[in-house]
């Protein structure tokens, strides 16, 4: 049984705190970006080291006072707002924010949680290095957040997902033991991957409060085009075209839909778009790649071989850094064109890649059966990864379908099923899609990973009602 | 309490199995290749399928039969010989071999757990892709036991240990249930991690029946070359400069020492070697590029520019596949030209990447105030694990040193932890290194995995005594 973080419980803690650690969590934490959940007062604790977390954590784990992390407050799926708790005490690392050390020798940085990834990409620049995780939230969401939900972002096709740019974690458990596990080591077989574990757990089994980051050179020269392809088959067959002229050196590959364009022209008539006519499909590609070849002439090259193969019928080279950047202008401005018209539901949804047309054709159709709903489909087509988000009619209004909701979502993510996808590719499952995991998700590793936490965390403080349902023994 | 695969436990699994799955073991599975652990008779079950493995696993867990998985055999430390339990039932995954898909568009392969190493390379090969692992058992190891011990080889500098070069799992828990975690996709945020919790942890946790590989495309171009270093900081240097040079292009980079190469001297006259006097320091690098570059010129440029700074004083570019060939045989056989000397002690240690050089004259000095031992130092430099290995003095017998082998150990270890390195980079525990891993490992983190044991393997019959002392609730 929970208990709330009432006034006796912030005394004892505060007792037992260096001052000024504690206070009462503003609107801002109370919130999520999608608006669907609000959190409720509650205590806010703002640790400084990770010998505050864990007397943090050890008070709460004694007092069964449940506990909700907080990092830049990004997440998409309610990881950070906890409406159905006892009242929570909100632990947010953003005054954990040290680079603790660089090396540029080793390609490795460590940080702490509370680093804004911005600030971390800024770190390795300035000596040369590429902190290869972005994604649309950079400015605000902090490393640790990243780590928790194993964020994606744009860079993954080449460099991996977010524990995929982690050597090593600072980690304090439920019962506010330290894990002292920073390691700078590549290679390390020493026991059971505890780091992974963490990695995507969502504040579930523990605080993440510093990290060994993976850094890589910076690419010689980059080129960037946006590309008008005839399908989303074609676009994939331009990926294999690229990869085959370049191999890794393709460092994005992002899908654009017309009516992820269309959307900018009606919200954002100031946005520059390359095209006079928004195509039914384009792609964003760039190619990030060392001494030697000049990726401009690659992509021309790549260009004229598409061209021949009937993938592609037009497009447009970034002949500079401004044509560089509006061209990703383009691309990074959907999400917030989405926002701006308002989606009666969306999907970040993962296919086996070849199954990718096919479901886009079907789900089409299949969302056509239900409706005239507008459908704006794009994403990281290299990693299979579709953001497939469902409008009103032009000139409806979302709040006139939310009944419609329930069915858009099952029909959507029984597709996805069919093909064996996933139906949180990047976001995580927090506490909106605690359904749809015991839906889809494979019923022994559900049962695992209750066994798991209750082995962490008997008592159930971390996080709870993120990922599985909270008291679910 | 764990009780023996005797003859009555024999006979109930029979009555579960199809015809021929039982017998005894071969002397073969009792054996391991450093020859320090002899196992003990018991029973053999074959499996066919992961239901014969999930009922293997229901009768020992009911039965509380120890249970020891068993891949290709080729393990360093001894995870799959277990001398001290109760007759332990073997499982060996060896009719387990089919390549169950390959997916040459997605770069994805499905392959059973007793699959050889060397099958699926070929595999990959015939689609025109490359699976990357890459090591000296790679014609007898099974792909279950790379997984099992997240086994590492020459090509983790480019594509990662085991473990990244995998998207999902079949495996059978140790109460027999079986999780279908088979995915293709490249990005899944759908709850915690048991993939990599079950990849290395060396049969403890689970039977690994199969997996979703990770393949890439082949490089258009490869380059290799031999080249004289002057010292092992002269090696990193050199590594650097490669990267800046071609980036991810660098797919191998491998420290040799004169020992070694005195050693194949002696042991193999016949080899042919590059050199007419060996040189103390040398590396194998090896360049796999796309299109567009060609790796032997840009070899030859690195060495103008590596010539200039005064890190290198002499090497051979292979012109040939027979020369690149004959390269790589050096480099191959130095495990072999090991093995015929016998080593006192040997240790498969990682640092952190720019420790190493300090490591190697400090640990050569350590050895050196002990006794007269030749020191062979080499490995995968650029993932900065080095096997180091000590040796008698020249003439002299390993059997006359062994009362030195827990002094030397300790030396090497000690050092090794001192700047946060690990004592088994690639290897894994086994039974070898337990006592290591308790003296060394973080002990918080090796408290979770004793509770993560227990949560998943209550009765302890998974491969008992391995990774965490047998009994240590």
């Amino acid at each position: 049984m929970l208990t709330p973080a009432d006034t006796a419980f912030a005394e004892r803690l505060a007792a037992r705190l260096p001052v000024g650690r504690l206070r009462a969590p503003e609107p801002r934490h109370l919130e999520e970006p999608r608006g669907r959940y609000k959190g409720q007062g509650g205590l806010l604790a703002l640790p400084e080291t990770v010998e505050d977390v864990s007397t943090i954590l050890q008070e709460a784990n004694a007092a069964r006072v449940p506990v909700v992390p907080y990092g830049g407050g990004t997440g998409l799926v309610s990881g950070q707002v906890a409406p159905e708790l006892p009242a929570p005490l909100l632990v947010s690392l953003e005054r954990m924010t040290v680079i603790r050390a660089v090396y540029p020798a080793e390609n490795v940085m460590i940080a702490e949680a509370g680093a804004i990834l911005s600030d971390i990409q800024a770190a390795a620049e300035a000596e040369n290095r590429l902190f290869p995780l972005s994604l649309a939230a950079q400015g605000s969401c902090r490393i640790g957040g990243n780590l928790a939900t194993n964020a994606g972002g744009v860079g993954v096709l080449r460099y991996g997902n977010t524990r995929d740019l982690c050597l090593g974690l600072e980690a304090v458990l439920p019962d506010g033991r330290i894990w002292n596990g920073l390691s700078r080591l590549r290679k390390d077989n020493t026991g059971y991957d505890l780091r992974n574990l963490l990695i995507g757990s969502e504040g579930t089994l523990g605080i993440i409060t510093a990290a060994t980051l993976k850094l890589s050179p910076r690419p010689a020269a980059t080129g960037t085009a946006m590309l008008v392809v005839s399908s989303p088959r074609a676009a994939l067959d331009l990926l294999s075209l690229a990869r085959d002229q370049v191999g890794d050196g393709v460092s994005a590959f992002e899908l654009i839909n017309r009516q992820g364009l269309d959307f900018l022209t009606e919200t954002m008539p100031d946005l520059r778009q390359p095209w006079a006519e928004p195509p039914d499909w384009s792609v964003l590609i760039e190619l990030g790649l060392s001494g030697g070849t000049d990726p401009t002439e690659a992509l021309e090259e790549l260009f004229a071989k598409a061209f021949e193969r009937g993938l592609l019928s037009d497009g447009v080279i970034a002949r500079s850094e401004a044509q560089r950047d509006a061209l990703w202008s383009v691309r990074e401005h959907l999400p917030e064109g989405n926002r701006r018209i308002g989606s009666i539901s969306s999907h970040d949804i993962s296919l086996p890649l070849s199954c990718v047309p096919e479901f886009i054709e079907r789900g089409n159709a299949a969302i056509a059966d239900i409706g005239a709903f507008r459908v704006n489909c794009f994403g990281h087509l290299g990693d299979g990864n579709l953001h497939y988000n469902i409008f009103p009619p032009k000139w409806g209004d979302r709040r006139d379908h939310e009944g419609e909701r329930p069915r858009i979502n099952r029909t959507v993510h029984d597709l996805v099923s069919e093909y064996g996808g996933s139906v949180s590719a990047e976001h995580g499952i927090g506490r909106l899609k605690v359904d749809e995991l015991e839906l889809y998700g494979d019923p022994v590793k559900l049962a695992v990973m209750r066994q798991i936490k209750i082995a962490l965390d008997p008592n159930g403080i971390m996080n709870p009602g993120a990922v599985l349902r909270a008291g679910n023994g």
